[in-house]
């Protein structure tokens, strides 16, 4: 028999970096494989952070005047096909329905892998005049690409995502959106995910199928490896064209509206294991976390000591913490090692004599440092050191990313600091597709983007030598 | 040019129904039609009432300990098939991926028509111990189910839903949950939807494929036709053993778990259209309506009154309220006609005369009851009069549910009063399919539901004259 469950040990992350990943993303029960090949489950624990990430990210829409909406999962053939760069970028990576009960289906469907042709489908049927511009709309559902390869969270074939898509009067307005909507990604990374980005535009080779800008807001991880974290896109009129969308400008002239639209996945969760995590397993900042307090009785069996810790965990409650208990008879190091894994921001600790001298011990998981909280000041620490927890961990990302940041003014010197430090490589940038294929083929690095803060490393390109437009940053990205 | 939106008229109910209801749907801005056939598109006024229904629902779910996940969208045939029931009753109207980007797949995929079977597959891999169950799982996502004729919200190929799915270590347990589920969206309907239901067990026929036990809620719609609300299913250890999944018992025998599951979908708006709605449009039952207010000042040319409007409207969303105002030069006559189609449920006027009083008006949309309310008075007057909606909503609907139940002793007497009345019919059966065909092809109404609330009208069979065993609601169903 012995199906019984342990806390099993993680791959250490210097290792293998990979496995210790998929540890985590197993161990803490995040993620499942499914029986379909490529497709994962969330499960409740992995399902709960994305519930946490939506919230607070969808409040945030709202606020700026965004509505959701849902729309087809399919897409015909014809309608994904009348803008050309667009069906081209997905085409190959394209699930297609062809049959529907017992008969085969005229049109073959495409599951959707993103959802721009049946808004603009949509908004040429029910756009009409200027005055009910700007339509600003987000739908929270799953698409389907078929990748090749996949890791849980990173690139599965099916991936749960918000997509923004927004159509405008005039052009200014529709890349005032754009601007809007990757700051707000990029405040959501660093206010809630705690991980520090860089802002920046994509070049044309790495921007989106029929975009004419993306925008990014790119992150490293613990192996310095760069991450990208979501994208927002200026579309300018070329898909309302293609879609035939069109209102009654202020002029009663027909006018072609300007489009955005802007996204992020449940990538996200593999970006905060792998920003956050350690070899005990995640670790979760608190705003995001399922559970934020653990509270654990010590020799729970000693009388009065569960009555207490029942108290304390209804307290936290009651402050609108997210709290849990652990009463079961599972050992104190199983229980430690158990909410080490699951990455629970701070574990409350409550023995005999905490409860005899009126305080408990509240352990850090970032950093493992225990403190000492009089149970009278539960409401002010307790706030505290989740707030210390969020920080602890911003600060420690950021000390990453700043100290992973090279400047460098050659492909051989861009190279060797990435095989030695990993992490940004930056260098001017002549800004021809040719130099960008070198980069990758000789350093084998991607341009992640041109930031927004520019600097001027030198006159010439790091590729070809000849007169410099853009700093780039490059990096080996998940 | 001339593409200006206008309120335009919808036909009558009682001129007709279908198109009334149809009407509603688009003139409402619910739902838009898709170009893919039998597909529909949630517009952000439709959306914004599922989402309030989903907010409350999901924390229903949670208060008794369920979680959310998300399962692969995707099914393998060999997985679909085997348990022969489900796939038997699903099959016809399943969605089939037989193409992954250009290559064609080795064995097709579903697109789910609904979840048991990854639940059940998923199970078999994680569960270990009597220890971690029940394992209470929902999810909220889209299904496809391929329908020949759709109607918006009603029956489309795509429709989105919660799907429960739940395991127990007893019989007992599971069959407690299937109960509880059900009383919970009762009270969902009752209390939140303002739509009294009939509690009841389906027959063999009516009842989920591959269910021991399918519970429902039916309800009466303004044309006395039936709609299955929600659904509550008992599945035994049926799936467990079809899916191998088992559990190490108190024993530390290998058992297999007892499993329910239960949904509910975005038919309920259409419930609440035709439970409500008038023939000047929607009326929504104010727990649920996206604006549950809505300010339109009068003369706002006049001075002052475009002020006091704003502070009157700040004031309400201050007290939680979810309020809008119209201060659009449109007319007084399309402002209230428009909030008229939208369903809002208090329209409050104020204009210069009433500023001197310090009043305002407010009128009901469920009776067009004109109060006047002292602007000192909002606080209480507001939530009083959105309660007395709700109530009066349910109080109407439960008349029109009460005066439609009839008692019949034969399937000439049952036909005849459907044919006059519409309803429920309630006749005695002696438990037989047969008796159910018999009903259905001579008086055009399938069995809704075995009432838990059972009366004994005869000791006959209706349709045969056999010794009856229950009483069976007739009617005819969306």
């Amino acid at each position: 028999m012995a199906k019984d469950k342990k806390v099993e040990q993680i791959t250490d992350m210097e290792t293998d970096f990979a496995q210790w990943y998929t540890d985590i993303c197993r161990k803490a029960e995040l993620v499942e494989y499914a029986s379909v090949k490529g497709f994962t489950i969330l499960r409740p624990y992995g399902y709960a952070i994305w519930e946490n990430m939506q919230q607070i990210m969808d409040a945030e829409f709202k606020k700026t005047g965004h509505v959701n909406v849902a729309m087809p999962v399919l897409i015909p053939e014809s309608l994904l096909k009348k803008e050309g760069e667009l069906v081209n970028g997905f085409a190959p990576e394209v699930a297609w329905v062809t049959m529907g009960g017992s008969e085969e289906l005229e049109e073959r469907l495409a599951f959707r892998p993103t959802s721009e042709t049946m808004f603009c489908d949509h908004w040429s049927r029910v756009l009409h005049s200027y005055r009910e511009l700007p339509m600003l709309y987000n739908q929270w559902c799953s698409v389907i690409r078929w990748e090749k390869t996949t890791r849980p969270f990173l690139r599965s074939r099916e991936f749960w995502w918000q997509e923004g898509h927004t159509i405008h009067e005039t052009a200014e307005e529709a890349q005032a959106e754009t601007e809007q909507q990757l700051n707000c990604y990029a405040d959501f990374f660093e206010n809630t995910l705690a991980i520090p980005v860089v802002k920046g535009r994509k070049t044309d080779k790495e921007k989106f199928a029929g975009a004419e800008a993306t925008y990014t807001v790119e992150c490293l991880m613990k192996d310095h490896k760069a991450l990208q974290g979501a994208t927002s896109h200026y579309f300018g009129d070329k898909f309302s064209r293609a879609y035939d969308v069109t209102f009654a400008g202020r002029d009663n002239k027909l006018q072609y509206p300007f489009q955005t639209s802007w996204g992020s996945t449940t990538r996200m969760i593999g970006a905060v294991i792998m920003a956050h995590g350690d070899n005990n397993g995640l670790v979760l900042p608190p705003r995001i976390a399922p559970v934020q307090v653990v509270v654990v009785p010590v020799a729970a069996h000693k009388p009065g000591v569960t009555e207490k810790a029942q108290e304390v965990l209804a307290q936290l409650k009651a402050m609108g913490i997210r709290a849990q208990g652990d009463f079961s008879d599972n050992s104190m190091g199983w229980k430690c090692a158990q909410y080490e894994m699951k990455g629970v921001p701070l574990r409350l600790e409550l023995g005999p004599r905490d409860i005899e001298n009126q305080v408990c011990v509240v352990v850090r998981r970032d950093n493992g440092e225990k403190t000492q909280v009089s149970l009278a000041e539960l409401e002010s620490a307790i706030p505290a050191l989740l707030d210390a927890v969020q920080k602890g961990l911003y600060d420690a990302a950021k000390i990453n990313l700043e100290e992973h940041i090279f400047p460098a003014r050659s492909i051989e010197e861009a190279k060797a600091l990435q095989q030695e430090h990993g992490g940004f490589i930056k260098t001017m940038w002549c800004g021809d597709e040719a130099c960008e294929v070198k980069m990758k083929e000789e350093a084998g690095m991607s341009s992640r983007c041109i930031p927004f803060e520019q600097e001027q490393i030198s006159e010439c390109c790091a590729c070809c030598g000849r007169p410099a437009k853009k700093m780039v940053y490059w990096g080996v990205a998940y």
